[in-house]
């Protein structure tokens, strides 16, 4: 992995030396990691000129099996309690011999930002903006493996829960049996609060689990994804309760279908990610729906659960091949609830057979 | 309750106006959350010069029975989708004729901090600091009573692991057993990462659990807490596994049981944070284990998990009545594991009985 890494560091080193900065200091949590791999909490990566540090506030944990920061980085230990790891990795750029920083703008705030000025006044900080950001939408074998095997996890949690007995459980109940499932099949955890939404709330986007109850003739969606290795998937599904769905459900739910499908089908290398939105988005309008739809139809998936690129009307840029993504349009009717498909895929060539789907639960739509 | 946010908004604007701004946007959520009530993600509050706006990216949530912001706030929902809900607000104060907005500087990042100043060009920035974090410290009894709900569920969570058998499970699957428990019994949530650690993992500081497997004369520790109406508490137990604990485990446990009931018993109004924790401190310093203490031995809770005072040698300022915080020494010893114990208290006068302990679960070693 050491190899992977270093990678990673000569592209970003690439990128600032371009914009004019011969060191840069990462800080958000996940561009830390897909730099510098498994770090302790807080920890932040300066890349210096001569010299890449892990910068943190206690040593990376030494217990055997656990995952290891980089072992090819120096390791800077912040001396004393309570001293910000940014602040200590300004300093040592500058007497590193940096004349320039460029810093995550979007991600320090305001007081932080000022405290690294103060710690090495001669130091000018540049933006070093999305960078870290646009060189994890592309992703490696390794990383879609990861995500494939979250997507496994995430199926078999899903797929167990709907062979147990529903009716008047809670949805915050089947939401944390969802959530121990995941961990028991080897998830390192949830990849985000499991959404198990029944009745009114079904097909509701976030839904936070709440007291209520199913119930017969209930729409049930749940949403929830597996974090395995730093990787997040998710996949979302829409069920009804009892022996026969009303045929207002079946129209919603095979609309939905339909345009969930349509949204898959269009994800290809050279796509523009906002044709990828309307070819989803389209189905529901058409079918008077404009109102009730999110803002978005799918996202990016990593080491984050919502990364670009963004599916959306108003986004630029194309899809590339092995950038992972969710579709997942949805119809949410006030007082009676809705339906969610979403699905984690990761855009291939036609030649290889086109978009790969990682969560393949059935989307049929099960009575249960 | 809509008094009470009033009236809270009321102190933060006399401050603001101290510091000679009309108006103040507030933008971390637990501070939103403390002014404006159980607010949608990503909601900001304006306090206008004349009026006061909730700011947010959608509209608060209809569900009946579900948590809702303060009703006296009119509500401004940003238009179109992917606005910043900061942005919009700068925007409504420069119109609402404001020529100085304060800012949480410590929570805007950079990027959003220059978007407000673009948004409004005529409209000076200035620093509100921690003065909401401030208003936060101090609890009323309305904010007490949420806590020791809180506090209940997790000595009930707690209680019913330790009736059930332990050896042979993962500290991972004690830690989810855990969180259910705390949701069957009515939190909203966990209050944190419940942290189970044994052996040689036991009395780490943070924890995070793993696949460890409890064993036959391990120390177990145990850190969980419930969230309660959007209070946090917390409460930390070592145990040990097995017929009778080692002598070297009741050394270290009498031990760290002595400092915390030092640091308890010095919570008083007037009494100085560093004392405090130097109270407990000492008790492990003077046995040999200084090099072996975290930087801190307790810190407040509320709405969030970590909150001010912080109970830590360089820490200045006093302790107030009503101010809730955690007592948590503890020892860890690299390869042999240690002991912690934490509970959340509330400072009260001697007058009222001293400190109040809400986390009653017994502080006897149990073998279990």
């Amino acid at each position: 992995m050491s190899e992977v890494y270093a990678l990673r560091r000569t592209r970003l080193r690439e990128c600032c030396n371009a914009g004019g900065s011969a060191a840069a200091l990462v800080t958000r949590p996940a561009n830390v990691r897909y730099l510098a791999g498994p770090a302790p909490e807080g920890a932040v990566l300066l890349l210096g000129p001569a010299e890449d540090f892990l910068v943190c506030a206690g040593l990376p944990d030494d217990r055997s099996g656990q995952p290891r920061p980089d072992e090819a980085l120096r390791v800077h230990v912040v001396p004393g309690t309570g001293g910000d790891p940014a602040v200590a990795a300004a300093g040592l750029a500058a007497t590193g011999g940096a004349d320039s920083l460029a810093v995550e703008e979007h991600h320090l705030t305001v007081t932080r930002h000022r405290a690294l000025r103060s710690v090495a006044p001669g130091l000018r900080l540049a933006d070093i903006g999305g960078a870290v950001e646009q060189l994890r939408v592309v992703k490696d074998e390794e990383e879609i493996s990861c995500l494939r095997i979250g997507a496994e996890i995430a199926d078999q949690a899903l797929g167990e829960l709907l062979e147990s007995i529903l009716v008047g459980r809670t949805e915050r109940h089947l939401a944390l049996e969802l959530e121990r499932r995941l961990v028991d099949h080897g998830a390192d955890g949830p990849a985000f609060a499991t959404s198990v939404a029944t009745g009114p709330n079904a097909g509701r986007p976030g839904h936070r689990p709440t007291d209520r109850r199913v119930e017969e003739g209930d729409f049930l969606s749940v949403c929830l994804g597996a974090t395995y290795r730093g990787y997040r998937c998710e996949i979302g599904r829409t069920f009804v309760i009892g022996t026969a769905p009303a045929d207002w459900q079946i129209e919603l739910y095979d609309l939905v279908f339909t345009a969930q499908r349509a949204g898959r089908e269009s994800l290809l290398p050279g796509a523009a990610c906002r044709d990828v939105d309307r070819a989803a988005r389209q189905v529901l309008d058409s079918a008077g729906y404009a109102a009730a739809l999110p803002a978005l139809t799918g996202h990016g998936v990593g080491l984050e659960i919502d990364e670009d690129p963004q599916l959306t009307p108003g986004t630029m840029g194309k899809l590339d091949a092995c950038v992972p993504v969710t579709v997942e349009p949805g119809v949410h009717l006030p007082g009676r609830g809705g339906v969610r498909i979403d699905d984690t895929l990761v855009v291939r060539p036609e030649a290889d057979g086109g978009p790969e789907l990682l969560t393949i639960t059935t989307k049929e739509l099960l009575a249960l």
